[in-house]
């Protein structure tokens, strides 16, 4: 027994990987072993680049616990802290939409929702992803609006511009197609008090994906990506957008926690597709709408995903996608259009407010709703305070670099 | 309502924050507003540090969709490929042990479930944290062995060694106080199935929590932190090792997904502390075991978070700590002790395999079991290949840097 351990530790010729063992008895790095399985080209590409970024060495080789400067290199730039505010308690308005081929209608609709947020206490509100237009390829070149254009060329922005200066509200708009040039875009606008436009979110993750045999959804045929994170300090909080499948890649929402955003703000058409995968879906679980939650949300594959995250797993009456987000430890609120099941596309509706433990503070069903719920700031302070997570983080071993911010300097 | 939008756009006067439109229109980064609100001092630490990092421009200017040299710079260095194996299927063993302060019963005792494990089929058999000594600081120095000696200097995991290469599995030895030199870790021993230490895994991020008149619990009063992530290549995969509080840390697994891990351990003394904490718990509803599951796995204020996560978003038979997995698509097993009422530190069992989707496959309540379950490396062969999420990271935006591959090169 003595030799199967010790013998392996203490002999140079022994066939264990020794890479794997402690830094201090050990001048080989322990992730040697992973490049022996690398390609030669990859292996070279690695080199140039971990070359061109010129990792600092460890600041502290002794064996302690992580230590602030350690933590603060976890995040690249450091992180920001919360701003402060004029208010830290508000009421945020979902605007869980039905959306219709009438786009005329659709903004009447959308301001007629608006208003009565507003009437019943929202300062903030959000509405859904392509809330003034079908969502699907052959509607967006057709509903797009010259959104820098503004006035005639934008009725959709115009109207959320009027409102939110008329009612002295701020808006995430959710999204409209944007024409800009001979491109294309899922954007989503957000207007201040004073009805100025803010920000302008372009969804970054196009939605495309290409099973053979499957389903095909390329998202990409009509609409261009945007190109930058978009976090915005508004009246009611620095709030961080994403649309739909932005919400899939975590490394966005960690970049809007570190510019220190109070609020993850994500309009999405939570749709079903057809064919197969819904096939595949009712096969699976007698699978209730208030399971289904953003099950849903991502047309093809992201449907199995989820279905079997919360299905699987039995969460009855929560968000599977949500409880990813405590660790940003701020709030999150998405907005869908309501079900319609005539329509191509198939909303799940459950527009959902999510506190900074993940937990859901309002959500609806899939008809028309309007949630109203109340934000308190003041709890992201508390537990970002007393919580010392960001605090023992290890940037000595890992760093997440936010590119825009680094680039702009 | 035209010139609330778009004289912001035309006017370069505007009062509007420019700074956050698009690129094409918009020389400004649209970050720059971020920076104005970070203190000067932090500011210049900003500037050295990206200009150290070097960040290449974004590869494409234009407005396209994330291409697949995009996404593979969101990984620095690039993720590797899943390693391809021998085998792809074949059953795990979850040993939650009961623990007593003695250490003798407890390494027969452990062998014993490790034997039955094997019985049943076991392949890869993974034990809890701190197998061989209650859980407490009094108790680390005192149980703690010289590993790196071995032998007589370390029965518990002379016996790990012992029963491996008699058994022919591969063992993920939980951890056990560690002694090396002067220092204390909390260190888990992975033995291949020839019996030899292939991997050696100090838990990297310790449990330090100090919350005035709350809860004081310092694990770094006797331990110190390891110093390296550790990924091992077994005859059952390619396998990352976190123990309990490094779970919290998603860098650390999306790093071990990045370098291709089929699989991530992670032994956890999943524990309720007592007084207000405790009490605050008991308040806030009649929690039952089953609710818990790791919603008590970190003492202190973790309690409360994922309380909060898990009770109030009533996910009544699963666990909300893994549904965070599936974005690495790999499996997770956790591995807790037994619960003992008597002990100091009350572990809440619940020793649990999850799936690629963030399924719970296995689980058990709070008493001494043996979980056997199968794992199907095949499945996430066809995850990574029909979900296209990966490839459509956008490196030009953010990227997770692995420092030790980094600092290796």
């Amino acid at each position: 027994m003595k030799s199967a351990v010790s013998s392996l530790i203490s002999s140079k010729n022994s066939a264990i990987p020794r890479t794997f063992l402690h830094h201090s008895s050990n001048p080989i790095s322990p992730t040697t072993f992973l490049f022996s399985t690398i390609p030669r080209n990859t292996e070279n590409l690695h080199n140039q680049r971990c070359q061109k970024l010129q990792i600092r060495p460890n600041p502290t080789k002794t064996s302690i616990m992580a230590s602030a400067s350690m933590s603060e290199l976890a995040r690249e730039p450091p992180a920001l802290p919360l701003p402060t505010l004029p208010l830290t308690k508000f009421k945020i308005g979902l605007c869980q939409l039905s959306v219709t081929p009438d786009k005329e209608r659709n903004i009447k609709h959308a301001k007629k929702a608006i208003e009565e947020a507003a009437q019943r206490g929202a300062q903030l509100v959000l509405l859904p992803e392509i809330w003034n237009s079908p969502y699907s390829n052959d509607s967006f070149p057709v509903y797009a609006e010259d959104i820098d254009a503004g006035g005639d060329a934008s009725p959709s922005t115009a109207m959320l511009s009027e409102v939110a200066s008329h009612l002295k509200i701020t808006i995430v708009g959710g999204s409209i197609p944007e024409r800009c040039g001979d491109k294309l875009y899922n954007t989503c606008c957000v207007f201040g008090s004073d009805g100025k436009l803010k920000a302008k979110h372009r969804k970054i993750h196009l939605f495309d994906i290409d099973i053979p045999g499957k389903i095909t959804f390329m998202e990409s045929k009509t609409l261009t990506a945007g190109e930058t994170p978009t976090v915005v300090d508004t009246d009611v909080g620095r709030i961080g957008i994403g649309i739909c499948y932005d919400i899939r890649f975590t490394e966005l929402a960690m970049i809007y926690a570190a510019r220190g955003a109070h609020l993850i703000c994500y309009p999405g058409a939570f749709n079903m597709t057809t064919g197969p995968l819904h096939w595949e879906l009712s096969q699976r679980a007698s699978c209730s709408s208030t399971n289904a939650l953003l099950a849903v949300t991502y047309a093809g594959l992201w449907i199995i995903r989820f279905f079997h995250r919360i299905v699987e797993t039995r969460m009855r009456q929560s968000n599977a996608v949500l409880v990813e987000w405590p660790q940003r430890r701020l709030y999150v609120a998405t907005c869908s259009p309501a079900r319609d099941p005539g329509a191509g596309y198939v909303a799940w509706g459950h527009s959902t407010l999510v506190g900074p433990f993940g937990e859901v503070l309002a959500t609806t069903e899939h008809e028309e709703d309007i949630i109203i719920a109340e934000i308190d700031y003041s709890i992201l302070e508390q537990r970002r305070a007393s919580l010392p997570f960001t605090k023992q983080r290890r940037g000595d071993l890992y760093k997440l670099v936010d590119m825009q911010r680094c680039n702009s300097h």
